[in-house]
């Protein structure tokens, strides 16, 4: 086979010199050497496990089997630990360990407070200071803490990992340092007793854990590189962090997927229920060996009568409860973005928050534990319950008031607190819920790990009681049915309430699962159900959700879904929203094109074609492979070289005849590794034999339409002898060790000068990773459908090409715009400029915007003379 | 904006004609009619508004304002009809009817079975002969009503629909007959007694009421035709079918997610959840207006305590049921699987029941009913209870035995059947289990519509009981804890039973959140979840699932899930497993050509690429066109419009001058559209100005190579004025009508010499609808990501193409058998003869394999020699 090899390759040198295929060859070659390099990576570990079994084969002593079983168990193990299954247990244990030593923590932080706060109970004054100092020092230390460790760690996560569910990589967010930053914020950030959640800083968490523990255990094995797969691990850590947030397995799951995902691969389904039911299982399983609980149930539990939970009448006051949380959530988002918004227009404030970084959190807290102060204004609105408390409170299953009187209500535990001499149960209900709204969505803005889905869980849950109470307060006896009285129960009332408010805000309708998680009970799952979806309805065509929110008020690079009723946008094409001016190198491109296509864009890979002329796309580049290839080529290294050089050419033409220079020179170029000249190395590049090459005449015509400058043609090239070959030289590792021999006596001029020749060199791609396959979509496709595949694939940008021409690009920007163009404005839809032409109806339009197109690059490549617009360098070179 | 078009279209025409562009404008040009089309539809619902307005400004009288109102309501009404929400609430209303009434007339068979086995309990003989005819009857019924009216309606129709959503379109599986036959079917099959199920059809007919229900909207409004919209509308189908069959609107929507399809789009998630749970809702309040229940509560109240569900301690047994769920589930499907596959390999059977199609379910139920018959063997398995009393007398929350003594429990009502006076209740369930296990494997497979679901579901609760019972009389006074007695409660075992085997043949894990629904207690989730997901991993790593496994007997066209650990599968690409020996048309074939390629092949659709030699790839079209145009061009029509023209011409020739006859031809000129000449028509065709030319010089050339019996080439067509234009005529409305005049006097000789004169045109392919979009892949992408967008995209088929350049193609048949081979036979891993090359590890594999490629393609061109392999020709034409 290897003689064969050989055979081909000399077939195949006679026909790169017979026909000049060189250009053909090279997009051939950047694919195979692509995929050289990925598989190198295999090549590598077979090679590995070979000489392992050499080693073996060499030692055949005594304990010669005795090793082989020691290195196969070994390999055993490993082998395992890279299963999949392994990793989720480990990350269900280790969360699961995290947040009971969170939760803990926090209690104990809680606990304090409440001690400090009732030793002091002889003076009210030093009662409010210590009321109030204890959640100021420690939200303020953690701002600072997170700020000082890692800023990524401040709010909820969800947002990012969203983002970076999507495929975008956001730098620093899944460290080490993020971590210890998050967990530790999180715990003061909560133990403070603010109205903050933990259940988005611990999908952050989980995800953290899952990227450490993937890097922990590619130490192990080497199956942990693989990027899909982590993205698979990092939507499965999702789950986690939410089911063992609150012990709800399923609704982790639908949850993280609602939340996170655009498109959900069913695959991956087993993988988060896995981890979340593990995780939550021994988060549980903690509480009773801690004592807490006498076994595992529940973390709210309710005991609601299971036999009539609910009358068929009570319904419209369900629904109502949806309608009215639909328009509550929207206001909470919209209240907390307008917050953001005031603080950042108001430049005075912005200035002076700006300078003092952890007044703005001490401020608030100030604010909001003054106001909770529980002899002051807090006794009106149950101040001194936290807000575990509270929710169990509002979960009860006993009514407060019947029949208007709410003293008749025999209050027990923490339940007296929601009682006042003075004010009735509904005026401190009412005063709850007003304010704790805004003072979850200020204190949502806070500059700390948190999240703000257990505060409008709580909220939901009082609005919920304050119906449930008045429905008990009108029917006292019950919703009359067949005689049997069943009074109204306001607990049932309350988990609709939560359900629909969290629903609401995060527009999700998994919110009702997770209540049936927390409660223990699923029999209100109608309610449930029809609150959350009304609910969801109203939000949805109101507001965006928090997090996409969030992600706008952070810029985030996301993509927003497509609206409910996005029939509108099956008539917008690719071609109307694509930039026509994209940046592409060439393949025979100089090192100056490179220079300038790399200070004037910022993108991150860069389209390589064939020639101006023809714009075939071949595959494209990263960015920082070519700044290396850049430096390499204009590298203190390489200019050392050609001093030596310069100097020895020097000595030889002073001392002996030209003959020897012709054979140096022959010799360098044997060790050249160059496309363009068809040397014996050149057609060493595998080449595809089927490919066929109609192409060639396009492509055989010297491109020399756009660089006047171009000093090395091919046709120079390929006679091999010319001056420039002298530079061409790649930099070997001999050739650097032999740095020092050489004085750097080059004045800056010179330097300068010699810059400008490298610089019109010819690019060598020989040495650059290329991805032979970029995404491509043709200029007819939908909107919808770029949509979809950048959703699904979680691509950045995507080439659009005709018939294997480049035409333009499309990123993740252009379609952000083009959707929000008609999404977002209801009714009044902002279209792109050139989709209106097409439905003006007569049959000219088609004709009139491709017109357009045309006008519009003419114009384009006029102002911009660098871009050469295909149409035109075309009608010239014919 | 019209002169400006016109102006456009002459410089055109300038331009054709200078540069000869012609095949370049045809490539273009089938994208735009292709665009055309696709418009014309909008447009004419444009005209048709404007036409309405016209009409209200004609009759501006005493009553225009009026009518105006009235259009307007009718407008506003219609638009409304068309939004997603009433469609929705609209199928969950019908599907809940459907449902309510089903259940209602199966509960009125099986009490007429009761009645009549009770009124008979003089004679244990006639008490047999009812108990047996009855149900043997029914099913005969439903089975030969079922195989009359729609064969398709057969069976569960899950499988169906997943390959349905999966974007393949079965015939007659979604219209009005099928739905009569399955409701028809499935009622009977139902109350007949037999161990099968309602899910599965109920998923299919839910379906189908979608499909009809859409097609009657599409009466209002215009977008119901989307096709998209309908897979959408189809998805939310499926989960109503499951959420009304158990009233269960999340298990029905998670359900339905993991069993139909691969990849899930969030935003059509809330569509699910809303219709299920209106159609929950529905289907339960019925049952409180029939007077049957006194409230909305669970199918299968249960009423296990809250305060503790089960002990720590508890959770190993729970285990236990999970694993051995997971292999009797496995069991199930294996088992199911071999009797098919038996009936069908012996053929003496096969013959024999294929004559006689009633007789297999006859014997089946003759069987399944003697052995239940209740004074018989029946009595050992509680025979005489439905499946519905089974399961409810399972669930029960008292225990059957404690200290090992079954007699002390007091049985009531339907739990008496399980106590016999002689054996043990230990011994009747383990007979149950047994029993129904065979019972059911072997009556899913009767030809009527039924599932397998609710009898597995059955099974599993019985099993789970008998392992609880178990427990129960070896803990007594259940696992110690502190001090309090908590007795162990066997129906939480079954619960957990019930979830795990039904999960294990289904392959589900929401069979989980289903079980909480139908139970209406969610206090068991740690234990069913644990259970499940055990179940899951040991059924999904023995055997494929239920819906598959009847996929894979049926040879439906669905693509099989990558597997579990599918790390193998990255380094397989296109280029491995695609056709190289693609069915394409050039543009400038003749009708020869498609012939030919029309009788080999049976493609649904065929590539259109611009010429043998430069392969570029211009779209695809239908077969169905491409049939139409052959028929168009050898139809009678045409036939006797070229003789009336030969009886003209030597009409002409016989009286007049030779100078009319040249004008007359010229008229014919004018008439005709097609690219090859550049007549002032085909100017008229859109052009898209910004498209370069680059690869005109390999276009140019005449395509001579494959067809050396190519009459009318391009040159001859130029010239306008050959005899060939005689029968380019394009068959006109007004030229139909004259056939009448014509006398169709040609022999059978003459008629195939015409054809065959016909044939050697050369394609119109004006009127033809080209997709100018058709998926295209490189030959580097991996199976991985193959197999992702194919899912995703729903795709049959994706060509993969090479700088623009049709290499091979890829349909699901290619995909399926390279996944199948890498994926199903474990450890032993199945390769494409070519991924090996990759992985030797020297680097010459990469030119071995492309040389192999190449000997390859080599072979097949030359044992087919209309197909031209792309590398060979090209090394001809240099």
């Amino acid at each position: 086979m290897a003689a064969d090899g050989t055979d081909q390759r000399a077939l195949q040198y006679e026909q790169t010199l017979m026909y000049g295929r060189y250009t053909q060859e090279l997009g051939v070659y950047a694919k195979e050497e692509a995929a050289r390099l990925r598989e190198s990576g295999q090549r590598r570990s077979v090679s590995e496990r070979s000489r392992n079994l050499d080693l073996l084969e060499y030692n055949k002593g005594r304990c010669a089997k005795c090793r082989i079983c020691t290195v196969r168990c070994q390999k055993f193990l490993i082998s395992r630990v890279g299963e999949d299954w392994i990793f989720l247990i480990l990350l269900g244990l280790f969360m699961a360990l995290v947040s009971w030593v969170v939760d803990f923590c926090i209690a104990i932080c809680l606990q304090a407070q409440k001690w400090m706060y009732g030793g002091l109970d002889s003076n009210v004054f030093l009662q409010y200071l210590a009321w109030v100092t204890y959640p100021v020092v420690l939200i303020t230390f953690s701002a600072g803490f997170t700020q000082i460790l890692a800023p990524q760690a401040v709010g909820s996560g969800i947002p990012e990992m969203k983002t970076i569910l999507r495929g975008v990589v956001l730098k620093e967010y899944l460290t080490f340092k993020t971590f210890v930053a998050k967990v530790i914020g999180l715990t003061c950030a909560l133990g403070s007793g603010m109205p903050l959640g933990k259940e988005g800083p611990f999908v952050h968490i989980a995800s953290l854990c899952a990227a450490l523990l993937s890097k922990f255990m590619s130490l192990f094995g080497g199956i942990y590189e693989n990027e899909s797969r982590n993205i698979e691990m990092l939507a499965a850590a999702c789950a986690v962090g939410v089911g063992c947030c609150f012990a709800a397995p399923i609704g982790g799951v639908l949850f993280s997927i609602e939340v996170t995902s655009t498109f959900f691969a069913v695959r991956n389904y087993w993988r988060g229920f896995f981890a979340a039911t593990f995780s939550a299982f021994i988060f549980r399983v903690l509480a009773v060996w801690n004592k807490d609980e006498e076994t595992i149930t529940a973390l709210f539990k309710t005991r609601f009568r299971l036999d009539f939970p609910f009358d068929l009448q009570e319904l419209p006051a369900f629904a109502v409860i949806g309608i009215a949380s639909g328009f509550g959530g929207a206001l909470f988002v919209y209240f907390n973005r307008l917050i953001v918004q005031f603080i950042r227009k108001q430049k005075a404030i912005n200035k002076f928050l700006m300078k003092k970084r952890l007044l703005y959190p001490a401020l608030v807290t100030l604010l909001v534990s003054t106001l909770t102060f529980p002899p002051g204004f807090g006794q009106f609105m149950a101040g001194k319950l936290t807000q575990k408390e509270s929710l169990v409170t509002l979960l009860d299953n006993r009514t407060w008031c019947k029949e208007g009187i709410a003293e008749e209500f025999d209050y027990i535990g923490n339940s007296q607190a929601w009682q006042h001499p003075q004010v009735n149960v509904f005026v401190t209900l009412v005063l709850f819920i007003v304010m704790k709204f805004w003072m979850s969505a200020l204190a949502t803005t806070i500059p700390v790990p948190c999240g703000a889905f257990m505060p409008v869980f709580v909220i939901g849950a009082a609005f919920g009681r304050l119906v449930g109470e008045s429905m008990a307060a009108w029917f006292p006896d019950g919703i009359n049915t067949d005689g049997t009285i069943y009074p109204i129960v306001p607990g049932g009332y309350a988990v609709v309430g939560a359900a629909a408010l969290s629903g609401a805000v995060t527009h999700t309708v998994s919110t009702a699962v997770i209540v049936f998680e927390l409660t223990g009970q699923i029999s209100h799952i109608l309610p449930v159900m029809i609150a959350v979806i009304l609910a969801n309805a109203v939000a949805q065509s109101l507001q965006p959700s928090l997090y996409d929110s969030i992600i706008r008020i952070k810029k985030l690079p996301y993509l927003p879904e497509l609206g409910w009723g996005h029939h509108e946008k099956y008539n917008i094409r690719v071609e109307d929203i694509m930039v026509r001016d994209v940046r592409y190198i060439t393949l025979n491109c100089c090192y100056r094109d490179l220079h300038n296509v790399l200070l004037t864009g910022h993108l991150k890979t860069l389209a390589l074609v064939e020639s101006a002329a023809s714009m075939i796309l071949l595959g494209s580049i990263e960015r920082a492979q070519l700044q290396a290839l850049l430096s390499l080529q204009l590298g203190r290294p390489r200019r050392l070289e050609f001093i030596r050089e310069r100097d020895a050419a020097e000595k030889k033409r002073m001392s002996v005849v030209s003959n020897s220079d012709c054979e140096y020179d022959h010799q360098r170029t044997s060790q050249e590794v160059r496309f363009q000249i068809s040397t014996e190395e050149s057609s060493f590049s595998p080449t595809r034999p089927i490919s066929p090459k109609p192409l060639k005449p396009a492509l055989k015509r010297p491109s020399v339409v756009e660089r006047p400058i171009d000093i090395p043609t091919s046709l120079q090239d390929q006679s091999g002898n010319s001056l420039k070959n002298l530079f061409c030289a790649s930099p070997d590792a001999e050739m650097m060790e032999e740095d020092g021999d050489v004085e750097d006596d080059m004045t800056l001029r010179e330097i300068a000068e010699w810059e400008e020749m490298q610089l019109d060199e010819q690019v060598n791609f020989n040495n650059c990773k290329i991805d032979p396959a970029p995404f491509q979509l043709v200029e007819r496709t939908s909107l919808h459908k770029t949509h979809t595949i950048f959703s699904l694939l979680g691509l950045d940008h995507a080439y659009v090409t005709s018939i294997g021409r480049l035409i333009g690009v499309v990123s993740l920007k252009e379609l952000r715009k083009a959707i929000e163009g008609s999404v977002t404005v209801k009714g009044v839809k902002v279209r792109p400029p050139l989709a209106s032409f097409r439905d003006s109806g007569t049959s000219s339009s088609e004709t009139d915007a491709t017109e357009l197109h045309k006008l519009w690059s003419r114009q384009k490549s006029a102002s911009l003379p660098r871009e050469h617009a295909p149409s035109e360098c075309d009608e010239k070179s014919q």
